[in-house]
């Protein structure tokens, strides 16, 4: 039997142990490489010559040798390279991706400026023919550019000229850089913690303990285009991820996924702003836990206890009740949830809103199908190249959402109908007045795709056993004899599937898969304006209107009339790793904070 | 001797105790009549009578008995009432602001819908003579309208006409409402906490402590327009008011203080994506106490302890570090500084910058000021109106700008030697080596006042003393013997005076005075990017280099190339609190958040 046989098995279903235990190995071997021969180069480079003709060209940045360039050169972006540049100086910042001795004569680097925004340059040494009062190349210049540690930040001016062909490992492929003047602004060392090809790779596994094989369901995706060229590179940990922050973030992939979050936000904030929603700033510190005590982070404040608040909720209700007619919060919020699992994060942004309802509380479901339909299809299209360059390092395809006018918004007891009507055998006898199970919910987001062509639906009307003391109770439904009464509450389901589980408050859902249909819920609903009525239905659920942080909630409602209102919401880490099927919501954040990790 | 005298004198500086005391006796013995004529009225108007006419048109809006209006009539808002609605029916749901039976057949309303946009509107019992088939508005009707209680929420149908004079008492003064419909949504109580009069006003004082004569020099403000119909309502205390939350928000002076803070948010946010910053989110729940241990919150996270962030410091460089090259952060900070007064508050909102330097510091002193200025200059161009709404019930001027290209900047040195030739005798030695006293700072900013016409001006160049480890030394500056060096670093002052204290870490600086000349500082500078020079700065202030949180900001830049960058930061409160010269930080918060106070 051939010893790699079981290796080359495991590496199609993910790598195994010991593949990656190699893998590091590997990785330390050529890292060990590469700093002895930075290190050699570093020494033979150290100090330029003072009768190297190109000593003023090139070298370390200091304050008493500053970078300095010809006065004919202008600044420029690799965004924005063209044939007006052709021929000419352009003095371009950024990252040294790559740097490679050809010859003596030549050598050749890479230099990237923003997110995968590379470009080849390339230098010569002069002849030693060349004419008097040409600017000179020495062979010291060449060797100290090709030698200069990748992820330095250099300084350079060059001369715009169309390669002899495209270049294909960067994304500026129709132009070149004729390097004349080369600085070091700020060297990188010679061995990295983590290169650039394997930062800009799938991370292999989110567990927060050091090297384990990652689970079922969470493999390694294909190697990124970006990768091929130098050899695939071993990819990584989250761990060495997090332990090399600025390689992390300097990946492409991860500045792409940066940018997508941002345009999310963008895109909540103006669609609201737009239809005369106020932002307002609800606080993370509160003096009471009033959303459930087992999941919330507490402090010593001064001679009290203070709480990280898991939701706006509240606060947003209140504004409500301060004569705000609409108003959205985007935010911080807590759990301190001990789950240490791809799905879970104990701090994350949430996207927030409430509004007056007028008539119906089918008013708030419109809006907030509305603004996360228009986050989708706005991201889908403001978004193209960043969710493209994800997709080659984390593959997934475009969310199929339904047609403007052809919004699916199914009862809950409609989607139950449907499922003993048209899903699996088991579902013949599902009952309307309890909450779905997990497989329920997939078998219905199945069925829903394939009938109405869309991954993104509305569950509407839930059991109120299925929802927090603040959701309003229908009060145009009776229930049957025995049966749950329904609330003005919905959930929004996208890819397909949906979990609805009953936990202590929900306005944000946590549950998330792994596979590529990612599953989470929107939720939302009319709350309760009444105070008598809000009493009633917090003695119902079994706690106690006059406990701390509860009192205070009902009493804003007794001290004013409020007027009936609604909203939902939802975490935006969720709304980017659902659009891009990420293999984790740590993956969409810019420092996941989980319950082993606080740093960096 | 008039036993009244020394009230009255002491009227003129700030109520006395004995005189708000009084105050609030008198308040309660109005609400408490206020209260018993509602319930009084309440009882008669309780059930509407089977053969009232009106029956239909007005009561409580129940789900078997929702408001039901015309069908020629369409919904309006009062900030958009013209000459296009008169004669017409329109549709208003809003707060109830006032309500008065005028006689049996008579009654008057205000209605207000958003911060002061509120309109008159009057009912007439129908004669008893009216035409069949015409709309009848019945005696009961009138009596229901004129006696629902203030801050209800109503939803009214209402035919647009003239009045015969204009309504001084509201915003929509050139119109009037002729009620046809009246339906109560949501009552109040007969008895408000704070009335709308008393929310409007000033607030008293901002002791955390009950019933507390004012401070000197936190003088109630004169009261406000807004109150002097209905007579001057008692002002209540921070305390009353964040006990009546709802009211305190309600109160069309703290609406346009919200309004003015989103705006700034806006600016902020609006003028750096202009300039190619990227938004990013850092943490709040963080592993180590990086800036400084006596002011950080500590809380239990599962087996480790977490802080709360004092800053986004360090996280915006490990941006920069990770390839961004201008980046800013909008959200929550925290400190637990145990100081109870209103210049302090535990949590607020940072607004930060952090970007590349190409070639000089000033680039950022360049950006931090004209963002800045940008802000300072919009809000008095685009919150006219809010802003003077403010003043009406906090009076203040406008801050006095520099003209575009006519920035001040002075040096460090250059503010002493001012100060030396030019201010008070007392100063005529201060050194350029240590930082400016209290005095000294209110010294240079009359002289800068007087000299350039500004209240807005930047110090530059601070002797490295005054300033934290990461903050970059002039490398070309040479102390004298035993002078201390000069940090390339610069604070912002505003409203004439600036000071400048040396405090632990001082991204966001804490002074700030309540007399009507409001201080407060906006630091910003080159940091290091060195990881030699930062470790060597960081020993030279005396901190471990190796301590947690320390070793892991140096860590980041040695693992790559971190290009030279600065950035600044300021709190949002505190621009708020600028430009409209506040008497207090909390008024500018939606929620302040003091040592004594985590509620609402």
């Amino acid at each position: 039997m051939d010893p790699k046989a079981p290796e080359a098995g495991a590496a199609d279903a993910g790598p195994s142990k010991s593949a990656l235990k190699k893998a590091e190995a590997k990785a330390k071997k050529e890292a060990l490489k590469a700093q002895r021969a930075a290190e050699r180069a570093a020494t033979q480079v150290a100090a330029i010559q003072l009768d190297d003709p190109s000593k003023d060209f090139y070298g370390r940045v200091t304050p008493t040798s500053p970078a300095a360039f010809s006065p004919d050169a202008r600044e420029a972006h690799l965004r924005d390279l063209g044939a007006e540049h052709e021929g000419k100086s352009v003095i371009i910042r950024g990252w040294l991706q790559n740097s490679r001795i050809q010859s003596a004569k030549m050598a050749f680097i890479e230099l990237r400026e923003e997110g995968n925004w590379a470009v080849q340059g390339v230098v010569l040494a002069s002849a030693p023919d060349a004419p008097e009062g040409t600017h000179p190349v020495s062979r010291p210049m060449v060797k100290y550019i090709g030698s200069t540690n990748a992820e330095s930040f250099v300084a350079v001016e060059a001369v715009v000229k169309k390669p002899y062909e495209p270049v294909k490992s960067c994304r500026v492929a129709d132009w070149e850089l004729h390097l004349t003047r080369f600085f070091l602004v700020a060297p990188a060392p010679a061995m990295l913690g983590l290169t650039m090809a394997a930062a800009n790779r799938a991370v292999t596994n989110f567990s927060d303990e050091e090297v384990k094989p990652a689970a079922e369901g969470e493999e390694a995706a294909k190697p990124a285009e970006a990768a091929a060229e130098s050899g695939p590179a071993p990819a990584a940990s989250m761990l060495t991820h997090l332990d090399n922050i600025a390689m992390h973030k300097r990946a492409p992939v991860q500045q792409a996924i940066a940018d997508i979050r941002m345009e999310a936000k963008h895109l909540f904030r103006s669609y609201l702003r737009e239809r005369g929603f106020k932002e307002f700033e609800p606080p993370c510190l509160i003096g009471a836990s009033s959303e459930g005590g087992a999941n919330v982070f507490r402090l010593p404040y001064f001679n009290q206890e203070a709480f990280l608040a898991q939701s706006p909720q509240f606060y947003k209700q209140f504004e409500i009740a301060g004569g705000r007619k609409r108003v959205f919060s985007i935010g911080p919020v807590f759990r301190a949830e001990n789950s240490n699992t791809p799905r879970h994060m104990t701090e994350f942004t949430g996207l927030d809103l409430e509004m007056e309802i007028k008539e119906d509380y089918t008013e708030v479901r419109d809006m907030l199908e509305g603004v996360l339909l228009h986050m989708f299809r706005s991201l889908q299209e403001n978004c193209k190249e960043e969710i493209a360059l994800v997709r080659s390092v984390y593959p997934s395809e475009d969310i199929l959402l339904p047609e403007p006018g052809k919004e699916v918004r199914l009862t809950f007891a409609e989607g139950q109908k449907l499922l003993r009507e048209e899903g699996p055998e088991e579902f013949r006898n599902v009952s309307d007045d309890e909450d779905m199970s997990t497989p329920q919910e997939k078998a219905l987001g199945a069925l829903v795709r394939k009938k109405f062509n869309t991954d993104f639906y509305v569950l509407d009307k839930f059991p109120e056993t299925a929802r927090p003391f603040y959701a309003k109770l229908d009060p145009l439904h009776e229930p049957k004899e025995g049966g749950a009464k329904l609330c003005l509450a919905y959930d929004f389901c996208l890819r397909g599937q949906e979990i609805l589980s009953v936990r202590p408050l929900p306005p944000f859902r946590y549950k998330f898969e792994t596979n590529q249909l990612i599953l989470e819920s929107y939720q939302g609903g009319q709350r309760i304006n009444d105070p008598d009525e809000l009493e009633e239905r917090i003695r119902a659920k079994g706690i106690d209107p006059k406990s701390p942080g509860i009192c205070d909630y009902v009493d804003v409602f007794r001290q004013v009339g409020v007027p009936p209102h609604g909203g939902g919401g939802i975490g935006l880490d969720r709304v980017v790793a659902w659009l891009l099927a990420l293999p984790s919501v740590h993956l969409a954040s810019y420092y996941p904070r989980t319950p082993k990790r606080l740093l960096p």
